[in-house]
């Protein structure tokens, strides 16, 4: 199936609204993308930057779509695919990009008016930036994105979305919302919120002692990029995926009581056999498979 | 005063001797570069690759040299810097570049020969590569190089060790071995550290959900890439720092404390202040002055 669609709209014009945009008008895969976006500034700057093709209000970017992606933080989202589906004609293709599925899927439930199909997803890709000046061309391109199709999922709007992804160059996988939301946790929101905290650890020891103001080498600028990621992003997926995260906390600060177990007791042999340990996983969890 | 040596012994012709020994070559700062190695397979390539003019023997290395720079895993440096130190002429100026400094300045001590001067040192760069194969040109440009003179060290080695790494681009600053190693602790160790646990804790996790291979995005790739460093640098690191990397990881584990309450409790808009706050003490940590 190849995907073609004659007018999408974007609802966030953001990194990752904004990169698809891009990609869907380079790629042909759009006769035109139109614009929406809350912030005023960020739409116009859509424009001048040519992410997308047109500017629109929510409801005139809809009634026109045959698909409306809805790339809005977290928490706004399941609110904003139901504003989005009730704009729509019948027949109109939403999906979302959330990087939490459950409470999207359980939000937008069986509101959706008739005739509009909702494909619930998560392109697995970023950069700590956002806005749409910081929309890229392939931003999806051999990355993974997930689609949670759920029991009333239709079948051909579910092919069309994994289309589309396919057609920015994404490995599309499907799982249940509530699989998906468990393995992010691990992958993705615990390395962020363990980076927050250990930004902050850095940051209250350099109160105290300033010498250490441009000692972070490359293990450190590296390690906590993505603690300049969006903040009001990532407290709305911590607070969505509020009982993975923790779950996931909670396996992180087992871990870290045996490092420093292993610390205590001073071994060198031992704390060895750990680091080898966590290298060889390393490589294993991101094997491509 | 401009750094100019006659023959340079590299002793370690790793990521840090190699690197070093490069720059050296290039900025005709040494006469010619000799590497030491104690693996003959990584000192044949280290001569293949051109990283140092010539090898040799550790004593045959120091009976020649005006300089020696002990480049070796932290555990042994204090053993090799001695063994260096006995043999070389008098004269002869000898560093070293390991992360951890008192453990080494005490382990020296007044060991040293009459006439052969130790200046303790630690440039803040690295990769989480190793071997002669690791070495690359410009690695110390822009990057910190901390020198932790003692009441003994002599005031003419200290400059020349100074010019030394000024030559190769780094910034030289100077702190007391238990200041650094404190410091380090914060900005360098416990980055390491908790790394390694985040990557033992998504590991753990991937054993039960293999769903999560192939998942992680450029965040977990970024983030976990210094859980590739070598196991047995950093086993001696922690080890030989044992007593800051454990003050560091507690100030973290009370951080990720605050972090897990505020996700427990789950209010949007404190966890969003939580991550704000990091973000701009990233920003802080990381200006250079």
């Amino acid at each position: 199936m190849s995907a073609r669609f004659e007018r999408v709209a974007v609802v966030g014009v953001g990194l990752i609204g904004g990169s698809l945009a891009l990609d869907l008008k380079a790629g042909g895969l759009a006769g035109a993308v139109v614009g929406v976006d809350t912030d005023p500034d960020n739409l116009e700057l859509a424009r001048e930057l040519e992410v997308v093709d047109e500017v629109a209000d929510l409801g005139e970017a809809c009634a026109s779509a045959d698909l409306v992606v809805v790339a809005v933080p977290p928490a706004r989202t399941a609110g904003v695919v139901l504003d989005a589906a009730r704009a729509s004609r019948p027949g109109t293709l939403v999906t979302d990009v959330a990087s939490v599925k459950g409470p999207i899927v359980a939000g937008v439930g069986g509101a959706l008016p008739e005739g509009v199909r909702f494909v619930p997803g998560h392109p697995v890709a970023g950069t700590e930036k956002s806005g749409a000046a910081a929309a890229m061309r392939n931003l999806f391109r051999g990355r993974r994105c997930i689609l949670t199709p759920v029991d009333g999922t239709d079948g051909g709007a579910l092919a069309a979305v994994r289309a589309l992804w396919e057609g920015v160059g994404a490995d599309v996988l499907e799982m249940p919302p509530d699989l998906h939301d468990l393995v992010c946790a691990s992958i993705s929101h615990l390395p962020h919120a363990a980076v927050y905290a250990l930004t902050a650890a850095v940051g209250s020891f350099a109160e105290r002692r300033p010498e250490i103001v441009g000692l972070g080498a490359g293990g450190f600028v590296d390690t906590t990029r993505i603690a300049s990621s969006d903040p009001g992003m990532w407290s709305d997926i911590f607070a969505l995926n509020r009982t993975h995260v923790l779950d996931a906390l909670d396996g992180f600060l087992a871990q870290l009581g045996e490092m420093r177990a292993l610390v205590a007791d001073g071994d060198p042999e031992r704390i060895r056999r750990y680091l080898e340990r966590s290298r060889a996983v390393r490589a294993r969890v991101l094997r491509e498979g």
